[in-house]
């Protein structure tokens, strides 16, 4: 097994904790999203798509952070990173998406770099954009795990499990421009809950085999 | 069980879809995102998110169209909505988040309305940004599943599932601009094999209690 990953990439960064919580060891291939090496022909052969993560597992690639975390979860139980129930499954599911569709899509590399050379924004320009898309995905996030009993020391119960390593790398990225993270309590107690847990501090960005100065 | 929809919603048209692959019955509640019907009380008293698609279930709201989706495929085995292999399982929610995570959230209303209330952009300037990433989603789409034995009459073999329904809701919108369509074949071959299912027919914007012209 091989993840192709970049340190500061925050979809890298969900899988990284996945492995992590589930005890998978992993040869990581660093890809440098900074120097453009995703688009070389080196890793074009092996990814077409040319992005970062990609999980290659008996010969296959997977792509896409959540569906290669799936994967992960059928492929090897323990322990498992969403709940038995279907109801329960898709409550979790749902707050995972609330950042994996709604915010960090949004917000990342290609788009601010769209923004600055397409559409003429300059740096406070970008930062708005960025910070006003990750407030408003987390006022959703609070507001479901402020009011929903299943919230624990995690977002559900007292286990790691898909939407806290979804919500982490997040939280990590809001640090970026600095944004105002005191309308958020409820995600700031199981961020640094999840921050003090091994398998987050191995998989944070300033711990990988290609970590520069954050 | 009762569906919060709003007729043009590509995210509601894609549970729409799977209820209807599904043969499951629902009442449709019709929510008017076009006079922001979303953001009245009455609306937020049922979802305090004020998000379209919602489900409810048993008591229960589920929210997120993917989740929404893989909750009624493991509630309602039959027909599978996702192959039994979990590798196989890990290609098709690509295919699905190519739409879902890397598209659509970019190119939808609030992004939009962003675009031409905040940034400024005119009618070129929204139609350009929308069309660019509808492209840039379809072109790595089109890459697999061209490349991919695993295509049939459909994106995954010859039976509909996750990766068709959320293709065509996508494809819809790519005629709003009128996104030039010839790069794409084998999306055109799937999807107008699609718009002949009747699961797909019925899910049509065109063809909902709260229609209006297109």
């Amino acid at each position: 097994m091989r993840l192709f990953s970049y340190f500061r990439s925050s979809a890298a960064y969900r899988v990284r904790i996945a492995l992590n919580l589930k005890g998978i060891s992993c040869d990581q291939v660093p890809v440098h999203l900074g120097r453009g090496e995703q688009r070389r022909d080196d890793y074009r052969a092996i990814n077409p798509q040319g992005l970062v993560p990609a999980l290659e597992v008996e010969g296959k690639l997977l792509t896409q952070s959540l569906p290669i975390i799936e994967y992960l979860d059928e492929a090897h139980k323990e322990p498992p990173l969403l709940p038995a129930d279907p109801l329960d499954r898709a409550y979790v599911r749902a707050l995972a998406l609330i950042i994996a569709a709604d915010v960090h899509p949004i917000q990342n590399l290609r788009i601010l770099n769209h923004l600055r050379d397409e559409l003429g924004q300059d740096g406070a320009g970008v930062a708005a954009w960025y910070n006003h898309w990750i407030a408003t995905g987390l006022r959703s996030f609070e507001a479901m795990i402020a009011a929903d009993p299943r919230s624990g020391q995690f977002c559900f119960g007292d286990a790691p499990g898909l939407a806290d390593l979804v919500l982490v790398p997040q939280v990590f990225n809001a640090g970026r421009y600095a944004l105002d993270m005191s309308p958020y309590p409820t995600i700031n107690r199981i961020v640094a809950r999840c921050n003090d847990h091994p398998a987050f501090i191995a998989a944070h960005p300033a711990n990988q085999p290609d970590s520069e100065p954050l």
